[in-house]
């Protein structure tokens, strides 16, 4: 069905500046664990549009099947990911200090007709790195067993959480 | 790579309640135009749940790979499907007349850690469909290059625009 | 005119994480000093559907009148409860960083027909607490009284601060 | 359990205004469904004080057990009640032109610690019925098995818009 | 033109908590500086409605002709007076954590007609106080007297600070 | 007390454009009403700055004990008024399209220590006009008078209303 | 001082879609009255990102001085224009159904450092258009003395409704 | 082209309060490093108005060829600048506690048409400074050169950072 040799698909993280960076090393730590391979790339789309438009326009050809883009602010990097490259771009609004996020938020997410930018919360990269895992997973049997392996890993963190409460109320 | 038959992959659009039925009929729309098989469904949360939790674990199993789950207001079918289908979901943010579709959109993107929902623009049910084809067409040549030629028709479309103004201008 | 016995009547309190737990507390808080007797349980309808399902489903069968469901971002764990459960359910957004509990707000209060679910403010567990006492003490005498007893206090105690103020001017 | 003759226990409705009445009278139809009988009342806690308060003082002798309280903009109605009236008090926040009634909804939920308010969505005057009827259904089985059937009902509606669905869909 | 005599004639500060406090000190140190007689209390529209009412009906005649009521998040005590006190009331939004004082903005400045309140910035206590004053100066022209030295006073301290400035330049 | 003669005590209604003069009438009708002097001007501070610093500084010297200042978006007429006219200036924020007033009322209400404006809700004119009887009223027994009478006409209203509801539902 | 031919100096408007044309020919009207050369293109920074880059990139050798960039929703046009064209840009926020244009405005204006964009209000064409014609008179005495004229042709508007309002209300 | 003499052409920086000056200080550097003249002034339009009037109308004369103004809350500052002064005005919104510089920011770009001003980022002053050079660089080629090398030396920065990464990762 694909052409595209199993060992060259991967994904991206890209971030327009390092003071990204915390937050979107959640989604590289969410690929280490899934052992998906990925690009970590610092490209602006405003400070270098040149690098950038090169980067993402070679992004496909490199194997990448999706790219989770971070930004702030005037957010404009995943949305400019999703003009250059034709396969899913997953935005992570980041969280910023005068309106708490909605600008990064708005910038990402009302993207016109044709052009869409798959957003997740405000700062929330691991979701990003989940929400590639799953997209992966749609044609990789393997990735998917262990998505639900990390599903029930979630379910006992809780249920221990819960345990510990119900032991501290006897 | 994939054990899932060709055949068998499709996609599911579904609704809490006919009045977003217009909003998501975009979304079938674009399913039709790239051929992409789906359900279109009529499924409340809040006022079956059973029902709902009956069709969202069984998604998988009826070779769902992708969900586009539409919804306003406090808007929890998007994220009660990612909590019960292991595959991407994608969330429509319906328009409501008194938040302006700000309730949907806070709670279909701010998910917690685990549980992404990729969510499009208020209103963005067109582009739910081709973020939902984008990612049948990470393991999907044929549907890639329909995808490309929708890109190229989209440009061609704005520059005949450009066109008339240039025109209007002369 | 009620086939409940008066034993067996209690109220539950439910969150989808242990981060709610400082905020959650003041309602248990409350029951305590009203002597409602209750559940408290940390459970995600999010990490763990099938759990919650079951949870919130037999609450009646367990003597249970009023639910207080404590949830952040966007928060589903309310609206859930009272998909699930007949009686009524409280619930208590939770302040979050990013949009100061706007989010936890707007996915708790904005309900669609038939589904209520009672919003107190943004962290008000203990409003949450006195709100299910006084839905318990529509039909307990005991407990309005003691309702009435804690208004003279809190009516009290600002008597006693104002007295304060007054002394310190004089 | 209860010292209130079940033939004296109701609710009530109260608007500041008659420009509420429309979206109040939602509230009315739930009640006059579950046969729950009620006060309606146009009364102005800013333009009638006095009045207001000996009606809010004097709802518990006249053997109301909740009360259903719509007001817009600076919506200080259901508060006043709350201060005033020892059981539950339901707020309804109207929709305003100009902040699309976020005023009314902060103006109704933000109550301080002591004096709760159950607050509903926007425009929520049938949940706001509907909310009472589970509180007074909290001690009354005849009730509850009449808020069930509603339930159903519902239910049934949501399944026959979908059915209708399918068929234009063959 | 006056019938109140003059020495009557006061201002009164009031506040339903005394979190409010140091914030409304601020208006305190205005009427100070102007050499205005005031009140100042600490009462709960919503904890001891009865002691406020009678209050605020009193005020009148105890010679205030001017209140100034502090409040946060839900905040009715401004509204609250002006609906049983005849002459100017100047409402004070309260920063919250929350909202940003949003909340206590919308509650205080959204007043139906009939019954204004003179609202200032949020935690905007010592504008109140000189709101205040102004109005006592509309009949007092020593207070105007006062108030023009006081504005002389302002323009100094940012002339002052402009001197500062350039001189650290040269 | 005051050294101004009654006659010539007035208030001053500005706008800055004609397209606020249907609210902003409203204040007028009220000023005609409880037979308050009153001058009504159109005069833009953005577009006629010289000409508006001439009228704001010249108000006091024309009897002009208080101004009611209507503008929207970024409005800074009321303000400016503020800046040059000693007594209270209070300001009416316009409704606007795209942020629904709250631009015009933050531009109002926000102002800095030192330049109050007592501000009034979105496209309250009527209640500005009130507010600015009120004021007058303080230091006039018969416009007090007055006021009263309007207060039990507007209780009187209501209670007319509620009436009419009652008999409706008999 | 320039060695820019003056012939040569002109100013682009460039918008991403023809929805926004009735918008933007304001600032074309603007230009046209000025006597401002300028070009006028349909360009979509996510539809035809390649077309739009050359564009861009080249408007500094096609003499174009300053660019007037309108865009709604997650509004990037600007923003990359900023990013490809090294004087300045003018960003015009769309009013938008859902959001009002907060998410235009959010998008245009919050630029991180290095790459501004001059923001003007929701839907303020005429205004971007004006805030052009001032730029290019910084260095132009022409165009200086007519802007003069502009403003004294806007303030006689004014005062031309002012002397109907009072002749109306003698 | 330009009668005005090069050595005249200066930009200025004002704000109405040292509370600005250490976000305002980040225009100032951007001129030093640039090579442009500057007055910087703290004179409020609120406090000393007449002050204002004069410096804002004599800033022509002076040589001032563009004003970056920066204000916070109801912030009128570059507003009233625009009013007086006939070329480019730059607003710079200041962050603030409650509103987080939404107050600032409408305050300051939702001008009414005839009298823009140029906004930029909330706390921007950088920005401002950078769209004022570029605003002088449309007539000054050695101006635009320096401008570009700026820009070459802002990629260089984010490319280091990103070879950094990719060390780290190596």
């Amino acid at each position: 069905m694909s052409t595209i040799a199993e060992g060259k698909r991967k994904a991206a993280i890209v971030m327009g500046s390092d003071s990204d960076l915390e937050v979107m090393k959640k989604a590289a730590a969410i690929f280490d664990r899934f052992g998906v391979e990925y690009e970590m790339r610092i490209i602006s789309a405003h400070r270098e549009p040149e690098e950038f438009f090169a980067w993402a326009k070679g992004a496909e050809e490199r194997g990448v099947s999706v790219i989770v883009a971070g930004a702030g602010m005037a957010a404009h990097l995943p949305g400019m990911c999703a003009a250059l490259f034709p396969l899913p771009v997953i935005g992570v609004p980041m969280h910023t200090t005068s309106l708490g996020g909605r600008d990064s938020l708005y910038s990402i997410v009302q993207m016109p007709t044709g052009i869409p930018v798959a957003t997740v919360a405000i700062n929330g990269a691991a979701n990003a790195g989940i929400l590639a895992v799953k997209m992966l997973a749609m044609a990789d049997e393997e990735l998917k067993k262990k998505l639900k392996e990390y599903l029930i890993e979630m379910k006992e963190t809780v249920m221990e959480k819960d345990r510990k409460l119900q032991e501290g109320r006897e």
